[in-house]
């Protein structure tokens, strides 16, 4: 069995190729380490079963070479800055996601590839009508360029499916929190600990603080895909990957103080509903169908967040006492 | 009032085209006559409201550029060709759908234009599992590469629309038949009637002729969009396009032979559910909330076809004659 971990030095992809590895697998991590991180696999490389291949899935002849001999893919890598920011371009969700999960698939097809895990995102879904937010219950409405070209993605997947006999799995990420310290500004718990580090009176918190979403950890959300992939035998198998409640992010500000040690520290609110343009200020996923295969998360989002923060911390001071 | 509309020598877009002109609208067609047709739109050009502009929307540059000073844009280009055939490319839709109207918003956002309407398909739902299909019930999952890249334009256009401001119209589209004659295999009705000119004695039947879909007159599609752009005021409004029952196949073969004069034609069935991979072998839509409104289809789906099958009779026997 050899695996195709596209984004596989991201954090969650790495996590993933870690598991693979332990489960016998033979397991090729391609990635362009424009956000994943060659640290986050230098555990793996010394493993027989593992190899590491840079490059870039916008080069279609670089990802058909790489599908050689592959058995599975999961196609986790993606533009994973949600965020879009007056005077980005609008173009580059649609070049990282869109663009590249179609080389992907049409690399699978002209190489026999049939079997295919797919990152998507609860963003998807845009403000939903209903919550906690079912799989299937209502035609989405993304409002982010993120949200929308992952849509274009999942329908690009239901298309190639039913066209050329594919069988695949869809997980619809709630955010996702993990011990590697991402890039300030990219997540919630990695902003708030270097915003309090550079000053430990004051935080800004995007938004009016009332946003509250579903959080995950990497190493529970690997756990459910490949759960999934195990148990769920559908020819398309779409699937909310999360626990069934939220977190609001004054609560996380609160518990990264409380983990640094800090007191009294102000918070200032840019204001808004949203945290940034195309933001869902507040969801919950429901996980009825994850649940009812067999897999429930073992921790809830405060939980999840509060580990978060805890080995984050532990990682940065561990990387500050390097020689 | 300046109005673009892409695809505007096609079908349906100079049908459209004619319509803005005669209620005093300054138009613009811009089309690569692809598949849209120079003779579509010679009896608009002595109108001095009205300019033409051959151009590919792929080059951003020129879209740009005819984006200059336009206050409405209908977005109709696309690729008409559902079919997928094997061998086809597979990223045909990709561009010409997905990626043309990436261009076209962000024209529009460069340029100030902030409202569109925009030609959608009943492709993009899939196999529903509800018929007839309404708007808003349940999480697409196109079939087809067509209806797939459809739905990525159509999450754009959401994320868009909530990003920067815009004012949509989303228009999900039956099958639209007019009186134009379109390529051999393009269409049910064109296809009939070529190969019963070809052998009136046999008729070749895509799939096992049960396929029963909701069929719409070009000409009642243009002012449903017309009506829904004056009377649906949301941020973004979704509606099918059609009236609510369905036509089978094998009945639109019996109302050409007939319109025809033909008698005795022997029916060959090449078998399957569907026509062609990626077809959705039945459906009717739900216009409830198109009905609603205020908006209801004159004609049924069967006095659409027939209509139909009259004018393009009429058409090519015109043409035939011309000197």
């Amino acid at each position: 069995m050899k695996t195709l971990v596209t984004g596989g030095a991201g954090c969650i992809g790495s996590d993933l190729a870690a598991a693979l590895l332990a489960r016998g697998s033979q397991v090729v991590v391609v990635d362009n380490l424009s956000s994943g991180k060659i640290e986050h696999i230098e555990p793996l490389r010394p493993h027989s079963n593992f190899t590491f291949i840079e490059g870039e899935l916008d080069h279609f002849g670089f990802v058909l070479s790489a599908m050689k001999g592959i058995d599975f893919v999961y196609h986790l890598a993606a533009n994973p800055d949600v965020k879009y920011v007056e005077g980005d371009p609008t173009d580059k969700d649609l070049s990282q996601n869109t663009l590249c999960t179609y080389n992907v698939l049409e690399a699978m097809r002209r190489q026999g590839v049939r079997r295919l895990g797919f990152s998507s995102t609860s963003a998807v879904y845009g403000i939903s009508p209903l919550q906690p937010i079912p799989e299937n219950a209502f035609f989405p409405q993304p409002i982010s360029l993120y949200g929308a070209t992952k849509l274009g993605c999942e329908a690009l997947i239901s298309a190639f499916r039913n066209l050329f006999d594919f069988q695949c799995w869809i997980f619809r990420f709630a955010n996702i929190v993990g011990s590697k310290v991402r890039k300030k500004g990219r997540t919630v718990i990695g902003d708030f600990i270097s915003r309090l580090q550079e000053n430990p009176r004051k935080l800004r918190i995007l938004g009016n603080g009332e946003q509250a979403k579903s959080y995950l950890l990497s190493s529970e959300c690997v756990d459910a895909m490949l759960f999934l992939v195990e148990h769920a035998r559908d020819p398309l198998n779409v699937y909310n990957l999360g626990c069934d409640d939220a977190l609001q992010v004054t609560r996380i500000a609160d518990l990264v103080v409380r983990a640094m040690g800090l007191n009294n520290v102000e918070y200032e609110f840019t204001g808004g509903e949203g945290g940034w343009p195309g933001d869902v200020p507040r969801f919950r996923l429901d996980v009825t169908k994850l649940n009812r295969l067999g897999w429930k998360a073992q921790h809830n989002s405060e939980q999840a967040v509060e580990m978060a923060i805890q080995s984050t911390l532990e990682q940065m001071t561990a990387r500050a006492c390097r020689p």
